[in-house]
């Protein structure tokens, strides 16, 4: 069984809460990725998460949600209802759906049935809105409603569709058919019928139908889904959406046609899934151009385009990526969401290609942003991750919807709040993106203590148990379990900064140097043998490219995956996170606990105060001009970034800069 | 007569265009500027500025409100035909008013009948739409349209009012009372019966109807306006706006009362709008309290939220200030309209102060932000005025309303087009920004090529004809035209960064050297007697305060009051402007046409191209690992950063790495 649209097809008729192959993407061509069930984590960094993921983030959103109407929303379209003041904005109805994915995910992965029972009751509510005719959104279409599709470059309505659609493929192939699989469906064909070849010329202002288009035909076997997203990538790119207020067409990609474009542009949520979803029309459509193109966006925007900690959009003004090199600290916007959904292209062209740079990028980005949004209760979230922080955010209002999406601050909900159940529903279906298997090749892509049983496309099982203290540490330990008896291939991933990595293979005499890429070990496995992979985890600088302007002159601390920052409450009383500047010639140490400790000066420097004017520029080189003579040197200590702010209001940065 | 007061009532019976004494601001207390009438300027940079602004700029506004319909708003309303769509925004009234106040200044000045004929009919128009009760608004309070006051936050109904009274302000004291006048009285009665004390506890979201009002109570010596602008003033800081989306209140500076503040904060040009107004108040009534607040929000902003070019405004996504020290050169807004209000504050504190350091503000924003904005036919303008450019701007489409703030591109007209009426009310108006007077003190605050009488305090008149080539030379000659028979005294400004300025008094033998500051000749001058100032205008090198941390490793050049800049029009082919670092240990060098050579290295940075992923991130600080082996030493010239984009697109940074 090689034939991945059949296996995608499969889970049309499984047992309940069969979730083993069930996986959020599953493109034509040799290559899976492992099923949310093929893997059980064994606690660890992603362990917790996903714990408190399910233990508190879900119920968490269903509350606010109801709380604030937008479940309620549906309600009222069902009842006839409408008109009149509704909550939420119009693309409510989205959350909702990213949090009916997330739970089926979670139901999937562990058949807690107390999950599926809100899941399904959320359904019933969502399906009792649905039109005769398959439509389906409760912000237009009905009485005391602007009509439907009446605005199409900011109503959302198709956008909303795309996530009804990953819902019910998360549903289908952990459960198989069900009521929002079938709501799904009448969706999708209505959607076919309005906007196929002969119906509506239009587009969405924000892509995500082409996504869900795509896989809901991969999960249905419905080649007319992915002819409809097909359409739908085709179309953009052509000017054809009416433009909103001061937004350029680059703000929702309708500047330049997908295949022609060569870097991420205008608003990063909206470049990046509709970058996925033409990644899903390139490979089940063999549109080997397409596929280069989405390549080609990634490379130049990787490159120059993206922040240290994987993140994306530089600009708070459109919530957009800026010009190449322009990657403020201050003003990073990177919002939660784009980090998921640079998570999904990436995950989808690593499939694609079996490319490693697309694994490296998706680790770097889910320490550093997505593990950064939530906080350590799984009850507030980061909306953007802001590389430096130069005001102390406020206190966290507990009960209070965050009107604004600036740093500093984790917030339990937001006035636009898709970030909270985009966490939720990556968290919830982690594993779809620690292992590829292709034919009889099982490929790590993600470290992390687990156990892992993965159908072979070539028949059997391998069973494998990991177990590792990564990131904190890189040793990890490989053990199989189960093999087939025939020769197959474990490839671990190494990544692009483990310089000096080893691979000690079963039976062998000692570590072997292994290079950045796929180290590989091939022929027999047996139960009781082991693989033991050496990362180098010591801390490192890492210097900016010399065209960021924003962040010359500094360095930042990195430790295996992990982006480190220094934050105001670490530093001595009285020293100001402005005045540290480290000292490059001594290496950064660990600590045990994940930070790592530098050795820094520190030198206040003359804020100008009653010195006007123009304080902030002065006609002399001399440094001494402006930075007082007592420099002191000390030993400060530098946390992961996706811990910070977790104690209480504070300042930071990532690139500090040097003596 | 040395009350200024029964001075600025004075033009209530003037005869026609007696716009002598004739100034936008004539606050209570004894200083007060030159009048519009009072001196002529001989050519020179602002001349011709203001020149092409009464030959182009003038007929340029008019025929875009004319085409776009925003004049014709005024007619719709006057034939009872509102409703429906309604070209412009809300506020587009305002461009007219704006229009008008330029008209009316250009007439007193001149006494131009055909700008008078222009500025009468468009009254006419005008006038013709205000309601029985004095209200006048095209956009609210009538059939179709909502409600009058209905949306304080955003409506900007009493900001359009403010720019009505400005105007009149203008014409008053031109040309007498007349039919603007009129209307604005009524209005200006209006606002106070709807918001007085126990009317509407209101306040409007952008300021502009507290200085409006101020200004005409003293030109109409009316103590209502004041008072109902002090209530404005203190109304403020209170939370009372409803808010805007995602915008918090210090977006509308509602979040901290005037007088509690510290700094500027949220939209630049309304912070800036209110601290005019409240210095008005604080001046009339004798509050000193509120003066000192406005004092220390102006130097800590100055300090550190205010750009090399004076250019205030760090952010694009609320067209406000940012945190302290956050000053990126590439994402500067700078709006040209908060440029203009930075020079309305800084004139009135330095009236009410003296402080040079207002003056030496006034001029760096003038020649660096104000005079940045028209292209050099006044027909086209800039909105924000970045200090970096990445990309080049777009070509300018001649005919075509521009929907973006971006830098790089003078455009004809915006879809919100503040700035092209901004700038031409203010260069209509430009001497009364020249000099000021307090007894028989006259301070000569910009130096330009002019005749100036003065009529003085203590009776008589003080006429000066100076010459020079500044800003591209030093050399300031002041000849004495005609003097009282008694001891007055001369103040010339020295600017900040006139190191080694010397004046040369009448009879003396030889320069003196002077420290910045006003530079005084006391005693009896009599006509032919020559004052000298020479002001060092050789190139210089500022460096960036180490605070900023978007221009660290970097170092802009100035001349005299300019600010230059290297532009890539100016680079040899292949050359981009990244690759370019200022050799600092060459003095840079004058050119006669304004422009400046310094010595560089052109050392090509490796792009990373090809080299995925993370190029914009490396484990070294060899700055060889990025930076090409071939490092060339050259001349570059930069060019006063007033002039960049006069010649086509182009790439362009004020501050250069340093070698």
């Amino acid at each position: 069984m090689t034939d991945t649209r059949t296996a995608a097809a499969a889970p049309l008729h499984p047992s309940p809460t069969d979730g083993t192959r069930a996986r959020p993407v599953a493109p034509a061509g040799p290559r899976r990725g492992v099923g949310v069930g093929e893997l059980v984590l064994d606690g660890g960094f992603w362990g917790r998460l996903q714990h408190t993921n399910a233990r508190a983030t879900l119920a968490h959103c269903v509350d606010w949600m109801e709380r604030l109407g937008w479940i309620a929303n549906f309600d009222r379209v069902a009842a006839g209802a409408t008109g009149g003041d509704r909550p939420g904005w119009q693309f409510s109805d989205s959350e909702v759906y990213k949090l009916l994915e997330a739970l089926a995910w979670e139901h999937g992965r562990t058949g807690d049935e107390s999950v599926n029972a809100t899941f399904e009751a959320l359904v019933d509510r969502v399906a009792a809105a649905q039109d005769d005719d398959g439509y389906l959104n409760t912000c237009f279409g009905h009485a005391g409603q602007r009509g439907r599709y009446s605005d199409l470059s900011s109503g959302h309505e198709l956008y909303c569709t795309g996530h009804l659609l990953q819902a019910a493929v998360a549903r289908v192939r952990t459960t198989g058919p069900d009521r929002l699989v079938e709501v799904a469906r009448r969706a999708a064909d209505h959607v076919c019928r309005e906007f196929g070849a002969g119906g509506r010329d239009g587009i969405c202002g924000h892509p995500e139908i082409e996504l869900g288009l795509a896989e809901l035909g991969r999960a249905l076997d419905e080649p007319r889904y992915t002819e409809q997203a097909r359409l739908f990538v085709e179309r953009r790119g052509r000017g054809t959406l009416a433009p909103i207020a001061l937004l350029s067409p680059a703000y929702f990609q309708d500047d330049v046609p997908v295949r022609d474009a060569d870097v991420w542009r205008g608003h990063a949520v909206r470049a990046l899934y509709l970058a996925a979803g033409a990644v899903d029309v390139a490979v089940d459509l063999g549109d080997d151009d397409l596929l280069a193109a989405v390549e080609r966006q990634w490379t130049r925007s990787v490159e120059r385009r993206t922040y240290l900690t994987g993140g994306m959009g530089s600009r708070h003004q459109d919530e957009g990526f800026g010009d190449d090199w322009e990657l403020p600290a201050d003003r990073a916007y990177c919002e939660t969401c784009a980090g998921v959904a640079s998570v999904m292209v990436s995950w989808r062209l690593l499939l694609a290609t079996d490319d490693v740079r697309y694994a490296d990028l998706i680790e770097r980005t889910l320490y550093n942003v997505v593990a950064t949004s939530p906080r350590s209760d799984g009850r507030a979230f980061f909306y953007a991750n802001p590389l430096q922080q130069r005001e102390p955010g406020a206190d966290v209002r507990p009960d209070a919807v965050n009107p604004r999406a600036e740093g500093g601050v984790r917030a339990p909900w937001f006035d636009v709040s898709c970030c909270p159940t985009n966490v939720a529903r990556t968290l919830a279906s982690w594993q779809a993106y620690a292992a590829t298997v292709e034919g009889d090749v099982v490929s790590l892509v993600l470290h992390a203590s687990a156990d892992l049983r993965v159908a072979l496309d070539g028949g059997g099982e391998l069973a494998l148990r990991v177990r590792t203290e990564y990131p904190t540490d890189g040793l990890v330990r490989v053990e199989v379990l189960d093999a087939p008896d025939r020769p197959v291939t474990l490839r671990l991933r190494v990544p692009h900064w483990a310089r000096g990595a080893t691979l000690t293979g079963p039976g062998e005499a000692g570590p072997v140097a292994v290079d950045p890429g796929w180290a590989e070990v091939r022929g027999a496995l047996g139960a009781g043998d082991v693989v033991t992979l050496e990362l180098p985890t010591e801390p490192r600088f890492t210097w900016p490219h010399p065209r960021v302007d924003a962040v010359r002159g500094t360095v930042a601390v990195e430790r295996g995956p992990l982006v480190l920052c220094l934050e105001s409450v670490d530093l001595p009383a009285g020293v100001a996170i402005e005045d540290v500047r480290l000292d490059t010639s001594v290496a950064p140490r660990a600590q045990g606990d994940g930070a790592v400790v530098a050795v820094a000066a520190v030198a206040p420097t003359d804020t100008g105060a009653g010195r006007p004017p123009f304080a902030s520029h002065r006609a002399t080189s001399d440094p001494d001009a402006t930075v007082a003579s007592t420099v002191a040197t000390t030993q400060v200590a530098l946390v992961p970034y996706h811990r910070w702010a977790e104690r209480g209001p504070s300042t930071m940065r990532v690139f500090v800069p040097t003596l």
